[in-house]
């Protein structure tokens, strides 16, 4: 049996950890670095920056060139930032390298309708290089988007989509619970909208146009409403109190025109303790078409475990991938990894991998 | 824009026929033959044998050599049988002549389970002819494998996946009837279950193979159990009359140990007019895991459509696919297709296959 797969995590913050401690329980994954952007956290021991009880043996690093030139890694899971923008330096370096990249940054989900420019270079580079580059994530990347085109596979004709998500945003942190304007008056949300500092869901930009290229489709235009989620009673997580008359979520939603008709209509209320006021969470699709397709759960897929799991299953899709940048749309089902990653790795690709030069 | 994509269609039933009228209403295909088994449709009009109003002026061929090279098609899709060594001869034809195939055989859903040696050579005669041959279609195919392999992307572990598909039979034909028993008594149900004129449904071996190899689970024991369905009222189609105490239909289940512990449990309770003793039919996947994942929807997918829409919308994906022999679970999904068929292939494909001699 060859050596294991390479893979080192970029990101220290909630996603990141989760993410380095799942791969750390993967057989055939050996987890060779941690990087952080946060120059106070040089040196940490990775694990505990990443939440374990133990040491790894391993500092966390701040430069990104020496960490890839001392660990020659086969993957890189970027859980750093939401904007491609911002994703695309790391990107390159890791590229450049020869690093297999898989990136939950929202904007990377559908990459080429976030930034054109970027992900052109993005993907040439990556062909160049003879590497993948894959954006996903739980929404944008699987819920909202990916299913949906799944499903559209048993459709001869559709007329429209309608996806709702309706979660529990409890368990999130301050930067999550500030970008919805939960605590805040209906006022201060209003004006929170109108300065951009309430932003609510990051991605039906990219969701919208994964499943219309996908299917076919050429959007017209796109309309979105955020409205406030006001709560009746007292809600209260560990990092905010929302009193009655106080916004408790934000209700997001969006419509995408063909022609000036409605095709797509996602629907995304996003709330703390939503059962304190009776609100079932779950996530339903319905496709009316020939034939029309509805399906739904309750409760929603959970974001977090569902992020993390989607980022380590994609490793061995990467890996086969053609090179190039990618989305979840023409890959591969990244389906459960239950087994040593090289049962999922042709012969002829581990033999290539260790061949090469490290 | 090049000229269209040239797709024949094997087999006039049901399927078939549904099949080659879907193609009929879709942009940039061409279909340009028919082939039938039964010697007596030779030079049928081509209209005719798929129930279209009007004339194709095209004569259905018993003669699949000859019908390939006259009319050199780019894909082939086969409804003329469930077994795959029923299918192998048909498929070695269009191999040998270029076509990529999609096959909607049962047992092609995932052949090398099926038999191992004639996927083998079917695999390497493709890759040695650079086409592509996929085997799909509802169940197995889709709602009981493929569906639920999607949503183990979502799971870092999972401990068990159970699936329901309860489904409505009263618009099948006579050979559909007979294979579940329905109309016999319950000793002639269980005599026929003993001779093997009674099969239930065909796919269950496809489908738990296919998720468990995906996933990374060794299958040790497979279990198989089929229990009429018996009517309290009267229940008829155009083809059965089911009287009170008769079966109605064929509740088929199966389940797959690993270690000896139920990892797959397979539930697909068929019947004719469920409604009329108010049983819902529909499907439902439930993943037990990390997440625990369910997700339900009702009526069921119906099945005729759902085959016919996947042969039609994967025709762009096996003409871009690796040459070989794929499983849905290796490929990119096939979404509904709808817009013209060249829009779902690159610019180079398009040109390569118009640059060769025909």
């Amino acid at each position: 049996m060859p050596e294991s797969v390479k893979v080192i995590v970029l990101g220290t913050g909630q996603m990141g950890s989760a993410i380095a401690r799942l791969l750390l329980q993967k057989s055939g994954i050996s987890l060779v670095g941690v990087f952080g952007r946060r120059a106070h956290r040089a040196g940490m021991d990775a694990g505990d920056a990443i939440g374990l009880k133990r040491s790894l043996y391993m500092p966390v690093s701040v430069d990104l060139d020496r960490l890839l030139d001392e660990t020659q890694p086969d993957v890189a899971i970027q859980a750093t930032c939401s904007a491609i923008s911002d994703a695309v330096t790391e990107i390159n370096t890791l590229v450049q390298h020869n690093v297999n990249v898989i990136s939950i940054a929202e904007e990377m989900a559908y990459a080429k309708e976030s930034s054109k420019p970027l992900a052109e270079q993005m993907h040439w580079q990556a062909v160049n290089q003879g590497v993948s580059v894959l954006g996903t994530g739980v929404n944008p990347g699987f819920m909202m988007d990916y299913l949906a085109i799944v499903l559209t596979g048993v459709c001869a004709e559709v007329q429209q989509i309608s996806i709702t998500r309706s979660n529990d945003l409890s368990p999130y942190g301050p930067t999550v619970l500030k970008s919805q304007g939960i605590g805040l008056t209906k006022e201060a949300f209003q004006a929170g909208l109108t300065d951009g500092t309430i932003t609510g869901h990051v991605g039906f930009k990219q969701s919208i146009h994964m499943i219309a290229n996908t299917v076919g489709w050429d959007i017209d235009e796109i309309q979105e409403q955020r409205k406030p989620i006001v709560s009746t009673l007292i809600r209260e997580t560990e990092f905010v109190k929302v009193s009655p008359g106080q916004v408790a979520g934000c209700d997001h939603s969006a419509k995408a025109f063909v022609n000036g008709k409605v095709v797509i209509t996602l629907n995304h209320p996003q709330q703390i303790h939503p059962h304190l006021e009776n609100v079932q969470t779950g996530d339903s699709i319905e496709i009316i078409g020939k034939p029309t397709v509805r399906l739904s759960g309750n409760p929603e897929v959970p974001g977090g475990q569902a992020t993390a799991s989607l980022a380590v299953n994609s490793i061995p899709r990467v890996l086969t991938a053609k090179p190039g940048l990618h989305c979840m749309a023409d890959m591969a089902p990244p389906a459960a990894m239950l087994a040593d990653v090289r049962r999922f790795l042709p012969e002829q690709l581990i033999e290539v991998r260790h061949g090469q030069d490290y």
